[in-house]
């Protein structure tokens, strides 16, 4: 039998985590919109002029989001049964750091800067749309990619043999001057070229660092159609399962029946 | 019994609206002309050079198409059966703001500016190309846009939340300076460079903000393999669909057979 | 009976423009070569230092290989039928294009510049290679691009009414100043944009103007998966096409064999 | 029967060469360890205030790696049957090249610079990282790249035709100037916009040149479509043909039959 407390705690776990009860949805709705508000509020804080008509009102944001979000941290702590698996876990871990800044900021000078961090809370976002279309797309997107894991590896580290190599060598080509003073600055251009970024800050300027610059294009060019592919393909697989009917027809045993089929394609058979 | 009004407007409505008939056919194409010169007259009206030169000419030709424009929309508030509901369907306000701001340049100064609206009257491009090939191809890629649209939520919304983190945390790391001043526009360069735009007009220049920019890059690079995975994982769908056999069952009267289905999916009668 | 005219045209035609005998290989093999090495002369005399160095030397080749090209033109005319029709087919137009203007340098001062037409020849190379792997692979892409005409045409005018109702939104938003003067301009701004080139030669200054630029990148980025899915997806149509056995069982007559099977793997049948 | 020596060369090639046993993931292990730490060290020494600050450190730390680069070397030459044919092998030449510009400093000032290529050394990660998963993640990127190959041949012919022909023109229409002063330059622009980086070292200022440009830009926007396409099919057939049914026939021993197959396609027996 449950105690008067685990009665309360259980209650309190269904509206914090929970978004299957009426309370429960309110509930996260409410904080979704105090989170995007609190984020706006960060964001927009930054603008020099808008920072200098309003200081005191984005003070005041600013404390009235810690203190309700310091609220709901609390009633997060006392609705799980171990609240230290909690503050160690993913998300604890955003919640605590979204309000430590600004207590910190209290006793030490600039640590006010930090409250950026606050913007992680966003991807509660993907917590709280438990929509059921979306959580299955994300979940397709999730799978897809898991699968791809080993691929996407060997493709990343391919590149980077290529981009570390290549920033060298030119590097070398252009003896260290406008731009490829060093290896890792040579490394982020050859990065910058090879995503096909080109912010143009760096570029090559004698005639063989040209060639290199047009050969990293042309690879990062060329490249780039092997994650797509490896997603897309993977994409199709995890699409495909979750389409078939996994069910045999109890006649004559064949499978990959549509979902929506009702009887054998095969023989007729009922399924 | 129609009335003789009934028939002129449902004659009207055939020409204007559908273009089944020889007139119909004659009136869409007239219309697709003017609104792609009255487009080109808008467009080269701004090149400082020509403008000098032939403003006069301009001015004539603007007036002889906002009156044609507003002749056809007489025409079409006369050929539907409510023109109330026309004026505020889509293809109606732009219709309208298309006319609109030249007659208000009579009044205020200033809303001259506003006939490159009537660029949005090219939309109608889509409503009037209404040749067969075209129209299977538009509603192909619109129905697996549409049939995707989940995923490409749930990818908005991460690319999104990664922008807005990746972008805040440049901002502080730069030191607010150099171009990553506040926050948006932070975001703004995420966005430049996780899209593989790259126009190089804020770069990061620290050490620390170089690598958070090669990891958006990275990101980006590897990011954009998703969407398209999806989109050609949709089409290939909706593209198989269409290719199913077209056979409608004798029993039930369903559709959507596999092509090597004998027996009806959903009933069990030979097909 | 041929004349003996006709038996020397006809050898010639094999020679000039057939690949399947040994002289004939050897004149497409020799004609490839000069063709590479004339484009590689008229790209390296651009080079300001190699034209003051060996202007002379330039010149002497530019006649060796007019006076090759015009011979080959000649012996062309008298290999076909109807040499008319060679004349203004689209490879007689390339190879008259690619010798006349350095005879027109004679008369008419500059037209030398035109001899960059030359580069056109290398077109050819298409032709020359004949090896069966790679006329395969090109018929392939070339079938699977013909199949999406309609999709990408679609997808053309979706990106021009795009590109041309952002662009003339941007100008009227930046104010017709940095670089956004002039619509036309604004459209090519809005093309560098939406392709993720991003040159960075014309920036958006104001927020409103920078948000706008923002939502190009991100439909851009989008967008580019539409065409990557239909080439994808007519791709994958076409090589499954070419790579089953169109070929039905006599036994059981059902299809959709291997190219290798030699047995009809449903009933066990001799294909 | 084995020599003594033939044992001990077979241990050391167990453990210099192969990763089954014990002492020889140890090696590898380590050697991966090594060769990274003197990846970062010729990385890092060419950061300038890093350079002046512990030049001493780099040096010996240069020699140390050098050092057990050679003792590395030497054991491979005693390990493998033929010295000569491993120095003359790929990996043979990339160590070779990995420590002998580190000898050749003492002799010639200068060549200190190509201690650079010992990041070349990095490709061993290919060799060494055996791990199941990621091998055989390669093995289906390698397979279906190499499929591929005679589409990307053509691809690429494409290309550079186009970036040729479209280079020359804007150079011509450009007139020569602004970073279009030669043919070469041109196409290092061409390629710049075709492959989406857009650097914008290099712009177009006329009209005709912008022309060209977006041309240019729509045509690299559309065209990148094509390898991701031709990827995306190699490895979705790669993926398939993995997944077939592995069963070899009882007859013919022959494989690669169709997982719904009932029959050897081969020879018709039943499977």
């Amino acid at each position: 039998m449950q105690t008067r407390w685990q009665r309360i705690q259980n209650r309190l776990h269904n509206i914090v985590f929970e978004n299957d009860t009426w309370a429960g949805r309110a509930f996260d709705i409410t904080l979704l919109l105090l989170i995007i508000l609190s984020v706006i509020s960060v964001i927009v804080e930054t603008i020099p002029a808008l920072d200098q008509a309003y200081r005191p009102l984005f003070h005041v944001l600013e404390w009235i989001f810690t203190g309700v979000f310091t609220l709901e941290f609390i009633i997060r702590l006392l609705a799980v049964g171990s609240p230290i698996r909690y503050v160690f876990s993913f998300f604890g871990l955003v919640d605590l750091l979204g309000i430590l800044p600004a207590y910190l900021s209290l006793f030490f000078i600039g640590s006010q800067q930090l409250v950026v961090i606050r913007i992680l809370r966003l991807l509660r976002v993907f917590r709280i749309l438990k929509l059921q279309e979306y959580t299955s797309a994300a979940d397709v997107l999730a799978a897809s990619l898991r699968e791809s894991r080993a691929k996407i590896t060997v493709f990343f580290v391919a590149i980077f043999t290529l981009v570390i190599t290549l920033g060298a060598m030119t590097s070398v080509v252009e003896g260290h001057t406008n731009g490829f003073e060093s290896i890792p600055v040579s490394i982020y251009w050859a990065i910058i070229t090879i995503t096909t970024v080109g912010y143009g800050d760096i570029v090559p300027s004698t005639a063989v660092g040209k060639l290199i610059a047009s050969l990293i294009m042309m690879l990062g060019y060329v490249i780039i159609a092997v994650p797509t592919g490896i997603v897309a393909v993977s994409l199709t697989g995890v699409a495909n399962r979750r389409e078939l009917n996994s069910q045999a027809c109890p006649n004559c045993g064949r499978r990959e029946h549509d979902t929506d089929a009702v009887h054998c394609k095969y023989c007729g058979e009922k399924l």
